[in-house]
């Protein structure tokens, strides 16, 4: 008997072969849209040197990277230090998320990638982030990203993808939230927040979601020492909160006397918001106040959203200074992200999974060990013809077949005796109602067709 | 521009999409044929506690397990004893194989899965083992094991389904090694060799492939100091050499006086010849001096094999002490495991795979903004008809699209300009020779369809 807990760690989960098919039926979806739209798929490494890792998703996240400890001599000689310095004890982690691998990958290989490269990438990540209801360790990301495009069509080429996608999963109140990162810094500059406090701004803008407009309100006076800020941005938080058109963002807009940068970032926003309109999409909801945590966001973002759910099912943005500090010049490049797990949660949670089992519809089993041969031909048979066949892997009574294909959800089980040798009819019960029916093997590919 | 290297860690790839495609297609076949023979989907987590990994593996394995190192304060605390404890800076290691996190895995749902259970499991592991031509240290196993049989069945199930695979993959020269660790024990046993000195001479005996049958020889002599241990074993040196027939087999082992365990063993091997000569199953070779490195072997082993290769495509056997060291009783288990680079290895080097792009077929590109939502309408439209249809995300000239699609290896680009928009006629040519075709998009539908 084991001295150790054989629970998996912390954060982190096995997944049986129920979830496994549920998870493998939404990545399926996931990838068939994404390759219909030209999509190219990518995978990485599970490590990432840290010095690719670290710096790019702010202090909190790089507190949160797992990092592989040094073996052998390397360990040895950091051990023997005084003192041991933590930089020394390790050169690899694991990867955070899938757009710095992104990032480094077409850095490696940008002649052979061209300079449009359209890819995506659905493979799980690791954050050492303290485990809650539906925060793992270890959990799915499901990449999509347009490098090498200026143009607001490759967000719209993503969204179209997306929403496709969440129509095909079965979601019907889901819609994308649209903010623009120089749309919110021209209206941070217009109500005179100064530059160096625009991040702190915008972080304290990204939780109205979770503590609500009073909340952002007072902590914005607090920190900003701005009181009129409240005031200023109520119209906003009135347009968020009332959900306004394109329209009336645009109309109050006109009062703003905005930078030439933030006149083009709701240009940009415009296309988007008419491109959608010719195309009968009606799931783009522009949120003036959307701000998104990651710092290197520069132009449109957006999150993934249902009606009356907080948490967002994914999201994503431009940025186009990142690639670039990979390999050099601006490259400009734009991304979406599934959060696999509340995808998952949420369509559990909601009852759009059929309840359909894992285990094969047919057993066979041989009685004596000198049917087995014959067993395993029956099987081989009907595999053949396109039924999933489980082989009893032992020899046992009829009644502890039964048992087992009882509690393995098996519908029809086949026993192999001596009698069936010898005849070649064989007799199929049927586990959901235990009605007999007797038959060649030949005539059985065609029962079991139905 | 980055200040460090792109590169992945030393061993580990990045897999651009053409080496994707031809991972999922071999990862296809094997689970397709996985399922129909009733095994279910396993996925565990990448991380394991070290007291589950460690003592598994061997000493030289032990060593291979890459750890993750501790963070905050708890690495603080390690680092502050004085000298520092290796043991105190992890408590979590990556996955080095899938056995071990199923034996867990079936410990702690042991209720939930029953007493009989058939699983598949395709997922990475990590070693950091040297790196060479063809052993990196993120690599991918594909196994599959039935838990709860203690008959040869589960042997059988198991070989018919590793060969309906490589039937299915296109090889035409594969051949599965099998013996039995209790015959090799009681074959030891019978030439002299002490009980304490078995495990030596058997991964003496396990580079048989490697180092030639006289270095064998040399080193069993050396080592053991049984100098007519070489010529005892002669008979069964030349049974592989000359690929003798399990009667060959039979016939050499009624000249010597085997143990009670040597006999039920070669009973054992005898009734898998039995059926797969009824089954006309040509493809296993018993190969008396198969021993296989791991320690928790405890009936037949086997390994996958190609003519004239010496590397084998996979192996696993019986091991029925394993899992009941996780959660007490004995509860036997026999699995196999193929590994999936050797396989992609060797397709490749034999030309199997076709050379079949990842790219869309169709690219659909608008030259001004002002038709970007008629070409993103267009791709829509043909995509629901289940047309992969690339939008190119950006708004350029004829030529730039046409230099792309070229190196993007797109076969059919459609241009939309004014004149398309007003009149719905579109233009599709034909990268493959140039050839222009003009139809409506109704038209389309059915010109992509051919």
């Amino acid at each position: 008997m084991a001295s150790f807990s054989v629970k998996p760690p912390s954060g982190m989960r096995d997944f049986l072969p129920e979830e496994i098919l549920r998870r493998r039926s939404v990545i399926a979806v996931i990838s068939k849209i994404y390759e219909e739209h030209g999509f190219l798929p990518l995978e990485t490494p599970t490590m990432e040197r840290l010095d690719v890792l670290l710096g790019k998703y702010g202090e909190e996240g790089d507190r949160l990277v797992f990092k592989v400890l040094h073996r052998g001599a390397k360990l040895e000689k950091a051990l023997e230090q005084q003192p041991v310095k933590t930089g020394d004890l390790a050169e690899l982690g694991l990867r955070y998320d899938l757009t710095v691998p992104l990032a480094r990958v077409y850095a490696l290989h940008r002649e052979k990638l061209g300079t449009m490269f359209k890819r995506y990438q659905i493979q799980p990540v690791w954050r050492a982030d303290r485990p809650a209801r539906g925060r793992f360790r270890e959990f799915f990301q499901c990449d999509v990203d347009i490098i090498g495009s200026r143009e607001v069509l490759a967000e719209m080429d993503i969204f179209m993808a997306v929403c496709e996608i969440m129509e095909l999963l079965g979601f019907e109140d889901f819609s994308l939230h649209i903010n623009h990162r120089g749309l919110l810094s021209a209206t941070m500059e217009a109500f005179g927040v100064p530059k160096e406090k625009e991040t702190e701004a915008l972080v304290i803008l990204d939780k109205l979601d979770k503590i609500g407009r009073d909340a952002v309100m007072a902590e914005l006076e607090a920190k900003l020492g701005a009181t009129d800020l409240g005031e200023k941005l109520a119209p906003l938080f009135n347009l968020v909160e009332e959900k306004g058109t394109f329209e009336d963002l645009k109309k109050y807009y006109a009062t703003v006397s905005l930078s030439a940068q933030g006149v083009t970032a709701l240009e940009e926003l415009e296309k988007l918001h008419r491109w959608s309109s010719e195309l009968g999409n009606t799931r783009l909801f522009f949120h003036p106040l959307l701000a998104r945590g990651l710092d290197y966001y520069t132009g449109p973002i957006y999150e993934l959203r249902l009606e009356n759910e907080s948490a967002s099912l994914g999201g994503g943005g431009r940025y186009d200074g990142l690639i670039g500090s990979f390999c050099g010049g601006e490259i400009p490049a734009v991304g979406f992200s599934f959060g696999l797990e509340r995808l998952l949660v949420l369509m559990e949670e909601r009852g759009m999974f059929d309840s359909q089992g894992s285990e094969s519809p047919v057993c066979i089993a041989a009685l004596e060990e000198e049917h087995a041969a014959f067993a395993l031909s029956c099987a081989a048979s009907l595999r053949k013809n396109g039924v999933r066949v489980d082989i009893f892997p032992g020899v046992t009574s009829p009644s502890k077949v039964f048992k087992w294909a009882d509690r393995s959800k098996v519908r029809f089980v086949i026993l192999i005796g001596g009698e069936e040798v010898e005849s070649g009819r064989l007799t199929v019960k049927d586990m959901s109602n235990g009605a007999l029916h007797q038959d060649s093997l030949q005539g059985l590919h065609s029962f079991f067709k139905k």
